[in-house]
């Protein structure tokens, strides 16, 4: 199957390692002055908390400082950066190339002038759309924008909910005045009852739809009315995986035995699941890989139910898993039916087949449907991957930083243990809560910031000009944490 | 009540009469070269729809060249625009500020290197947000940004839920173990079942509990599930206001005593209403007016039932109306609980209580939390509105506008009625559907853009820089339209 032209620059291309910042500028390493948060970040937050809840904040940013690798604090305190935003960081603060990008007088009016992009787009729309289609799309013919990665989810689920009643329906049979009248007071037939399938550990976001699929804490939905769709559990490896494949297989058809069953079951009671969505690797929910297999048979399972199939993209995609969409790696038979993306894309949005268009205008419609804006960050983004050949470097600088994990859940297999994930998207976890927490607050204090995941994991979100000596540091201090611990 | 310090500029300015445009280098009036569309809109048109849904695309945009209040599309056509990206231009197309913001190195710095708010927000946030609240809350001492206005109404839906379930917990209750794990399942105690009324003809979005509350067009509903939540009657007044006050007043009183009805029905049946979201003006749903003492009494029913109020002015907040907010015509006993915004002020977001911010980290939040770039051209707007004086202009032309357009409605009386709306906020009503598409159509023919609303209505929506010499184009060419209709 054909990828995108990105992958296939960064495979012809031969291994050449490189011993320079790719990002021009950056410090040589950490360096913390003060205790954290310091005196400036403290300050900031007591007057930002008087507006607005802060309970996640603990250093401010000065971004006019920040660069390539490298956080720069309220208080002078150089971080290097191994979260990046939530992974959103794509080629490193402040890279050269992205500062100019405004220059450009039409440039600059695109981003001022934000259209309503579904109704009056600007000439040099539809070459962009084609441009990013045809450089990145994972071999699906038509995008839908949106703003974020939750609403990319929700609209995507718009998508399958049409395309699931068109079929149900016949092609080319209209709405019935019934239909026409009960779906503005939400009630069937108009509305009808359709669901969603997504499994234990999920984070697909926040809002009444996406949070129903979201499954990973308690916290993210305590008190908030959802739905009832169809839940699976995801498969849980055990690590390492050469030495667990037999009790990994058996997960695995565990898992698929029970989207079959729910997708019977919800189907008898008048809950049809018109689409299953997953996450190539379970992000927020602790990291979690499944096997090429186990997508491969959910897709023929999908296909099976009448189904569609979506990949929520939004953290793998962009190139940390080392291709620039992490399900390239699953050798699918078809390219999934929906792939939703942001973060390091900058702005939401999601490929489908044409099957998935709406045949009406209206009906996945919202404001500004996008932003040329951050398009045209985009647009840049994927031309540096291309000419920096950063999914290459995401490869090296991922296997060093595997083979070096490795190392290190063997000396020190009283603290950490399942190391994984391909490219520099790698976690691994700790042995408690407590030792989890330890250990993402002494590398902070060490100057290296990397994220919690799931229950006990510890993420690593670089941007993708995190090189090999940027692993270096990052591998040093974390070797220095566990010998402290 | 203290409103913000931008009404007040405007209120304590005297009355100044403007003869040339706001924005320089405005063409004197539109200029249709072609048919419509033009052939390089439909060369456009037929390119970007190999690639998405395009069914609402006339005309492609020459953002290049559109000015002040003019749009010009790609075949180099003139339009007046009293529509404005739906809504969405505050300060007209190339405002020469706007352009100039981003010269400054920091601020292209904030927007190239957009942070994760609630995790890292940079040094000079606070400030911002500080500016933002004391220039332009409605009385609100908090603040929450999102990207839309969907995601700003879903998310307000979620502080609704957390504050009302916390002061039915107590406020110092914890979370029992029960609620903890089955949240995660969707189901209740920890997912609960609890609703927010809205009313027919609402629009507040289109995902999944957002497009629970809007209720104006099927083909924005069908095929996609909903939730049974109460939905009431909004006023439907009729027009001349001054004609018809006892019926008027009767509708208030029937709508009014529905709301309370509906909230006891579904308080027994164990769905309570946990707040209650309503428009200051009804705008897609067609441009329906409620009086003060409408919502007066509304506010005073939700705080009877416990309930929240939320007043969504993602399309009525900015200026368009006269007031920087529409409510502030409403003359409420206490702000409202929360109020939506975003179109004209470039992101999304909502002012709120300190009752309505969660106590914890996590639960309303997502990776952007808004975006610094977006925050800078609307503090620039605000400043231009504050400096241009723009609240007055709004008044003053919008008193032109609907002085004539009262005139025309009794001199065509056979085509079109109800006047309505504040400042340039302005809607009339077509006896027909079919007249009004051809209203709309014809004047577009003519070089002005206005849009439909409701089932008959045409609304108008230009920026806050649309003048007296502008209207009076405007009205020439809809006189001109009607004549020959």
């Amino acid at each position: 199957m054909m990828w995108s032209r990105i992958i296939k620059n960064s495979i012809t291309l031969g291994q050449t390692r490189i011993a320079s910042s790719l990002v021009p500028g950056e410090p040589e390493c950490p360096d913390i002055k003060t205790d954290l948060p310091g005196p400036e970040s403290k300050k900031l937050r007591k007057e930002l908390g008087a507006m607005q809840e802060t309970g996640s904040v603990e250093v401010f940013g000065d971004y006019d400082k920040s660069i390539g690798n490298y956080f720069v604090d309220a208080d002078g305190n150089i971080f290097l950066d191994a979260f990046c935003q939530i992974s959103c960081v794509s080629v490193g603060y402040n890279h050269p190339e992205l500062l100019k990008v405004f220059n450009d007088e039409h440039n600059m009016k695109c981003m001022i002038n934000r259209p309503a992009l579904a109704v009056f787009p600007g000439i040099t729309w539809p070459k962009r759309i084609q441009n990013l289609l045809s450089q990145i799309s994972p071999c699906l013919p038509n995008m839908t924008l949106m703003m974020c990665g939750t609403c990319s989810n929700e609209n995507a689920f718009k998508n399958i909910f049409i395309a699931y009643q068109r079929k149900k329906r016949g092609e080319n049979v209209d709405f019935s005045e019934e239909e026409k009248k009960t779906c503005v007071l939400n009630k069937p037939p108009g509305s009808p009852n359709l669901s969603i399938l997504s499994f234990l550990n999920a984070f697909h976001g926040r809002t009444m739809a996406s949070l129903a699929t979201t499954h990973s804490k308690y916290i993210q939905k305590i008190d908030l009315p959802s739905l009832n769709w169809p839940i699976a559990h995801f498969p849980m490896y055990k690590y390492p995986l050469e030495e667990n494949k037999r009790e990994n297989d058996e997960e695995d058809q565990k898992c698929l035995a029970e989207v079959e069953d729910l997708i019977e079951q919800y189907d008898k009671c008048g809950v049809p699941v018109a689409g299953i969505i997953v996450e190539p690797i379970q992000s927020e929910g602790g990291n979690n890989e499944a096997s090429p297999h186990f997508f491969q048979e959910l897709q023929k399972t999908a296909k099976r139910h009448g189904a569609y199939l979506l990949l929520d993209e939004v953290q793998t995609g962009g190139g940390g898993t080392g291709r620039f969409w992490c399900h390239e790696y699953f050798d699918l038979e078809t390219p999934p039916d929906l792939v939703t993306f942001s973060k390091k894309m900058q702005l939401g949005g999601y490929f489908h087949t044409l099957e998935l268009t709406p045949k009406l205008p209206s009906r996945v419609f919202n404001t500004w449907m996008g932003d040329p804006g951050k398009v045209i960050l985009l647009e840049n983004i994927i031309r540096i991957i291309g000419e920096q050949n950063l999914l290459e470097v995401v490869q090296n600088t991922g296997k060093k930083l595997k083979c070096n994990l490795h190392d290190f859940e063997k000396e020190f297999c009283h603290l950490i243990d399942s190391v994984r994930g391909p490219g520099t998207f790698l976690a691994f976890n700790a042995k408690s809560v407590k030792i989890r927490d330890q250990i993402i607050r002494n590398m902070k204090c060490k100057g290296v910031m990397c994220g919690g995941c799931g229950i006990q994991g510890v993420r690593l979100r670089p941007a993708l000009i995190f090189q090999e000596h940027h692993a270096d540091i990052f591998l040093a201090k974390l070797r220095e944490v566990l010998m402290e611990l």
